[in-house]
């Protein structure tokens, strides 16, 4: 796979490649072709030398040898030391392109392998509300965070499971299979997996409070 | 892979197959030793059948076709249809195995491929909490819900992730190489991800209120 380095422009989606399991080639190279900044974490880089994919940043605890063997492969390379026990990798890539004035990224190969930075990776859209627009991508998936009011055209029948991070109040939908009407969903007890437009058309979705993922799923 | 009929004794625990990433032969083929029954969910069946793995009950919304192609590579197999749109197919065969007196199950394949379903999978531990002891696995973890008071011996730097589904309150433990003392996780805000026995011996992990996941997770 080619270098990704062909659009500039801070507006674009930053990306950033966690250490999950990988997505396919294509989905890596559609998202790789419109990033400004590629951010690579601790354990990822391997992989990518690997497939001779070009990344901006390195996150992570390196030491020596391993950091000269990857600057060998990889020029205009830069490395981001983070020692803080107590934020993720993923984490501190987020806290790192916000300090650098990204507005929104892209992330993949966050999901599958480890369980818990699945699940730790997907609940982690939450803090990040206000102050970064974040997409998670694999092969089955596409996930936001739900602003408290979203509008949004889909084609009928396109899966939209609602996950709701803890408790969410008062959700209140229009144009989805199983209509919600000022209802609470909690992660567990009464989740909303599955739901689908019913139309094609506009889809909206709107809650009071809590965070509630949308995730766009396909087998 | 040949026939898992070794042991039949509802004490052992059950084994669900689900429809998510498929985990290494090698811990299907241990899982499928001691399983005295084996339910596959809708959509797994067909990758098991190629597998040439013998199941005991197939569960989900199959037409006749679908079910005499089965039938004819399977003999003994039970049809569960299981219409309930308000619940998916994993809470289906919980439900199932409860009304038929198993205690325990071990559940594999419900992680991986579409996010979803990996993160619902997951979050359903903690409604039954007191009517199913269940254990999620795959090649990079084993996840348990955490009753009130837990103890367990671990090697010393065994990784043990503490996933609150929503809000857990009053943790306390021992033995953790990142101690919590009357301290509470929120699912996003304050996860306790990559914790780990400090050393060899007894890990305590007592909670007040909530519900905590263990993930047992290793790269």
């Amino acid at each position: 796979m080619s270098s990704h380095h062909i659009v500039k422009d801070n507006q674009e989606p930053a990306l950033i490649i966690a250490n999950g399991a990988a997505c396919s080639d294509e989905l890596l190279g559609q998202l790789l072709e419109w990033s400004p900044v590629v951010v690579a974490l601790d354990g990822a880089i391997e992989r990518l030398l690997a497939k001779r994919i070009k990344v901006d940043i390195v996150l992570g605890d390196f030491d020596s040898i391993t950091k000269a063997l990857i600057a060998e492969n990889q020029t205009d390379l830069k490395f981001i030391s983070a020692p803080d026990q107590n934020k993720t990798d993923l984490e501190k890539a987020f806290d790192y392109l916000i300090a650098n004035g990204h507005p929104a990224v892209n992330v993949v190969w966050a999901t599958g392998r480890r369980a818990d930075h699945a699940f730790c990776n997907l609940s982690l859209l939450a803090p990040y509300r206000e102050s970064l627009k974040i997409t998670v991508y694999d092969d089955y998936s596409r996930v936001i965070l739900l602003p408290r009011k979203f509008e949004k055209w889909y084609p009928k029948n396109t899966v939209l499971s609602l996950v709701p991070l803890g408790l969410v109040n008062s959700i209140r939908t229009v144009n989805l299979l199983y209509p919600l009407n000022n209802e609470s969903l909690t992660l567990g007890y009464r989740n909303g997996n599955s739901n689908a437009a019913a139309d094609d058309g506009i889809v909206k979705i709107e809650h009071e409070s809590g965070d509630l993922l949308l995730m766009e799923c396909w087998d």
